[in-house]
């Protein structure tokens, strides 16, 4: 799929199929995710694949943004340890979000090229989790990245238009594209 | 530019050529920044285009990471006054951070998609860029996108093998493919 198409038509599904995904997509999304960029390349993640139906259903029942069952998650941690030692306060209060954030858009635009239906979630127990996945101290869940077939296509949400959002040199200046 | 390829082949590109770019290509990079997800669909983010030379060259001396010079710059911003009455905490000190990184890493994709290179910086000064770009209280400047033309192709840089970062149900459980 190409790059823009998929970037316009992924969408937040949250209707899945119970159909188990292969690891084959599995592997792609996840490689996906590790060639974001990252502050320093420092790469403080790491990505936990959530197959079990047990876990995946204690999960939910923590998760109030975790809407449908999928047949599996990517619970996507940052090392904060790692990264406040290498990189200090910014790296590990600032980039561990920013860049799980873009390896979690990366899995994203992989999943909906593979035909997936995906969500990112943020609304859950931390506190939970960690103790679902016995996470130990110092690696923080930042998001669950849910997958599987979509089970309904979502309409398109609506968005603010291009020019209520984008200023040129200086905030309020709006932009007015050349021709 | 099929998505993968995108995905794998982007590099953080420092060192660029003078030659402008045509609005048509910004249109496409904010677009795809548009089109990124944001928590509850906020979308409380606001995109300031840099083409103004001055402007650039002062962003440039309070942000140690934007190297190299471009012929423009996106300033993504997020709204976190509004974030915070619609969302309350978690909006305002997470989802700002998270969705605006996700659109800034949808901008990276599309700009290379389109021949361009980039690279996003965190490395700046807030207080300095709020003042040059007269960044109201309650936005904040989140992340700089510097786009141009590559002036040199970036090489591949090592990343982590999947087995060492990728685990299965818990933490620390090594993810054997299946084949």
């Amino acid at each position: 799929m190409e790059v823009f198409e998929a970037i316009m038509s992924r969408r937040s599904v949250r209707k899945f199929k119970a159909e188990p995904i292969p690891d084959d997509f599995i592997e792609k999304i996840l490689e996906a995710g590790r060639w974001a960029p990252t502050g320093g390349n420092l790469q403080h993640w790491k990505f936990i694949i959530v197959k079990d139906p047990k876990i995946l259903d204690m999960i939910r029942k923590v998760s109030p943004g975790y809407l449908g069952a999928t047949p599996f998650a990517i619970v996507v941690c940052s090392d904060r340890e790692r990264a406040y030692k290498i990189g200090g306060k910014l790296a590990r209060d600032y980039l561990c979000i920013a860049d799980c954030s873009m390896a979690a858009e990366n899995m994203l635009l992989a999943a909906h090229a593979l035909g997936l239906g995906a969500c990112p979630v943020k609304s859950f127990s931390p506190v939970a989790l960690k103790e679902f996945l016995e996470i130990p101290n110092g690696i923080e869940p930042e998001l669950i990245v849910i997958i599987g077939y979509s089970d309904k296509k979502p309409s398109r949400p609506p968005r603010f238009p291009l020019e209520e959002i984008t200023y040129i040199n200086k905030y309020g200046e709006k932009w007015l594209k050349e021709k």
